[in-house]
Parts: structure tokens; sequence; C-alpha cells
């Protein structure tokens, strides 16, 4: 495995004093939560709220699920200050957001925070792989991901997102944010230059539009999460051919599309 | 109850076709996921991703929780147009976000969404009220939240926002995002001009600083949650004296930042 929580990093819980049922005082881990500001070249793109830790992947991604850096060649530079919390990623090529931005002002939503209007356009011409998913492998990474020592069973209130490749997880992130944890996830498949045909996406969090389309952007097949479904996520994974599968906990799962790349061991 | 979920409604949950574990297919509820365009007079602010009941009180909330809407005094009509996906708020004094709005795209983040810098600003002047809430209250209150009928026990996916006084659900709003559910119990208070000095918040997400804004912007002085903390929404809480209570299941919780209302039976 590349990369998987790590649980003890003191940068990314605090011990903070609580009270519970019994009247009893400790410390408790509670997961961190600060912004971090992401520039293109001198434009300012947007702060995220985040754990803080890989915010150099975590601006590479975002920007890449955004379709503001389709490919790494473009790329000259990526700096992180973490005094002002900021990455800047810098390209080659001159870039200018202005209208982007406008419209993202005037589109995004408090759910999304994403120039929307422009990933749907981008949907239209996504292509996924065929690949496949066997059941017991499924089960295998729950399983897996679930007993992985995590900020997830330390401190709580964090969302996973893990990139698996058969019933073997690679890159496991985590972040308040299911998205944010995605976009890191995009992030480590630009820097690293990883194929995504034959890979697996798990997510902890809902499986809404925003997850389904980053989903799409980073070329991933199958989709999968213990949480549930919305109805125009769903929509999104029908019209881009994606497998999508949701409320998997133990040997039980729900598959609302792509049904043709799922192995089943009981006929 | 004023208002309690309406699980029936059929305009917020969709059949859709699901094959599950056992190769069993079968229709399931799925909550709806769709776009609502948010303009204060002739300028569009935002287009939240919602579940698409009490469009107007979303955005009257809304509004009003980025401090772009005050008063009610202020306000002249409020137009929802289903086919448009749009609600217009209309104020008899001119307003203009322009600059605001540019400090959005610039500083919201995913996991935000708002006019965070504004927001921020605004607590240094919050001084939330004296009040109490009794333990028996709290797990009267988290007992009847939790069997009452809801989208949430009906498909899932789904967050909800109770506005409470004692062990009495008050209001109770569902949304895909927990900040939507939380935006529209502002709107309904707005609207019914309700004294929030004595009532209690329980919203099912987590206590992020974007939370703990919200109910603060909203004047509530006691937020509990069944979920989890993170550090910066703890840190927010004690500074503006709120009372904040998490991982409430049963008869369990943590309290964090200001005890002095809590009335605990056991000695």
């Amino acid at each position: 495995m590349f990369i998987k929580p790590n649980p003890k990093d003191a940068d990314l819980t605090r011990k903070l004093r609580a009270m519970d049922h019994k009247g009893q005082s400790f410390d408790i881990p509670i997961v961190e939560e600060r912004p971090l500001t992401i520039f293109l070249n001198n434009q300012e793109i947007v702060t995220a709220m985040t754990i803080g830790d890989y915010p150099k992947l975590l601006a590479l991604g975002f920007l890449h699920n955004q379709g503001m850096l389709e490919n790494l060649a473009d790329l000259q530079a990526v700096d992180y200050d973490e005094d002002l919390a900021t990455v800047v990623v810098r390209t080659k090529s001159k870039t200018d957001y202005e209208e982007k931005l406008k419209k993202k002002t005037q589109t995004s939503g408090c759910a999304v925070g994403t120039v929307f209007g422009d990933m749907m356009d981008a949907l239209e011409t996504v292509a996924l792989p065929k690949a496949q998913i066997h059941e017991r492998d499924m089960f295998a990474l729950s399983r897996k991901i679930n007993q992985m020592p995590s900020l997830y069973l330390e401190a709580g209130a964090i969302h996973g997102s893990v990139l698996c490749e058969g019933d073997e997880p690679l890159v496991y992130f985590e972040d308040v944010g299911r998205h944010n944890a995605v976009d890191k996830t995009a992030g480590w498949i630009l820097q690293n230059r990883i194929s995504t045909a034959n890979k697996t996406l798990y997510t902890t969090g809902r499986l809404t539009s925003e997850m389904v389309i980053k989903t799409a952007r980073m070329g991933i097949p199958i989709l999968m999460s213990r949480s549930g479904f919305t109805a125009w996520g769903v929509d999104l994974a029908q019209k881009t051919g994606m497998t999508l599968i949701g409320r998997l906990r133990g040997e039980r799962y729900m598959i609302l599309s792509g049904y043709e790349r799922l192995i089943r061991e009981r006929a």
C-alpha cells in the first residue's frame, strides 16, 4: 500500500477536554479543520476546509477535477507555504479563469463548491473503460478498509477515499470533506501517472452527483461506498456508464448502475 | 410540532431499480438532489443542491445566515419559479454584493460554500443568551427525533436539522446537505419571527466550523448532534460561548463547550 492514514500524526488531531454523560472529564482526540487557499499561477481559486495533510495533492487534484489543469506536462511547480496556508500551482501556459470563477460564483452550490456547469459539460465526452470487480474482492476491500487504523477509528467525524485494485487498497486519504479526500486521490493519480482503467474508488461518503462527476473526471469505472445514493448521482452514473455500488456493509450491498462489471460468486 | 418531515412526498424521493447482494432486483426509494438558484434582487447569489422542499425558506435562511438579509422589515417579496428552479428574494433597500461575491469566490471552500470572512467577522459581536437544557430533555429529544418518520428512515443519505424547545421538537427539516437543512430552519425562524434565546438546535451532521457559525448567526445558544466534532468547530463554540454537545446517542453524549447551560440529573 502506497499511502495509508496516519492516525498518530500530531498535526491532524488535537486533544480537547470533554465531559461525558457520566460527568467524567477527559481529553479526546478531535480532527483539525483548517483553511487552505489554492492559487493557480497568480489567481486565487478557492479556500478549502481541510485537515491539512497532503496540501499539494489536494491542490493538484482539485484543479484537475475542476478541469483547470488537464495534464502534468503543463505543470511547472507546486509550492506550499505552511505559514500562509497556501498552495500555488504554476503552469507553463498562461491561465485565466476570471470567467470560469465568475461562473463558479454564480453556479456553485453550498453542497457542491465546484464549477458545476463545466464539469457537467465535460461528462458528455467521458467514456469509462471496461473493467471487472469480483464480489469477493469488494467484500475483502470493505473489510480491510474498515479495520485499518485511521483517523476515523481514532477520532471519527472524517471521511475516507481509497483507490483500490482488485482486493488491494492502494492509497487511502482522509479529510473533513469527502470531496477533499477524493481530490487528494486525484492529485496522487496525476502526480504518479497512474492508469485508472482497472481501479475502483471506495468512499465513506454518500454517492451524490458531485462524487460521481469527480470519479468520472478521474476515469475510474467503479465507485463504491458504505453510504447511500442520491437520485442525481445514480442518473449521472448511468449516463457515464459507471458502476455504482452503495450501502456496502459486511457482505451486503446495493448496485444501481453498471451491473456488467460486477462478477457475482453466487449465480 | 409545526413542521415535520414528509417521507411520503412523491417529489422528494424516486423509486430506482436496484440489485442487492442476493441478486434480487427491486425498486428502492432514493432521495432527489436538484439545483436551486437563489437571487437577491437582480443578482444571482448561489446555486444550492437541495431535495427541493421549502425553497423560499432555504433562500431566506441562506441569505440571512450569509449576512445578506438582516431583517424582515426590508423584505418585499419572495418568488419561487419551479420550472426555472429559482427563488428571487426582493428587498426594499438596494443590494450590491458584487464585492462580497468576489470575496466568496476567493474564500469559500469546497466544504463551506459561504462568505466565510464576513461570517467570521460577524461572530465578533455575537453574545449568545443564557439558557438551560436538562439532560433528560436532551435524551427525550434524541429519542423523539430518531423515531419520527422521516426521509432518513425511509431512504437514508440525508441530513436533518431540528429546532427544539425543552423536550419538544418544533420544526424538523431534511436536506441532502446538513447546511441546507439548517438554512431552512433559519428561514422559518425569520419568517415566523421566533425568539431563539430559549431554543436548541439538533443536527444529524458533524459539528464543523460552518455549523457553529450558522447556529451563532441564528442566535441559538445550544447546538447538539449525534455526530462528532472538528477542532475548529469547538474553538468557535468556546469563543461565542455556545453549548456544544456531540455524539448524542441513547443516553450517552460528549459536551465540549458551554457546560454552564447543561443541567445534569446525576450529580
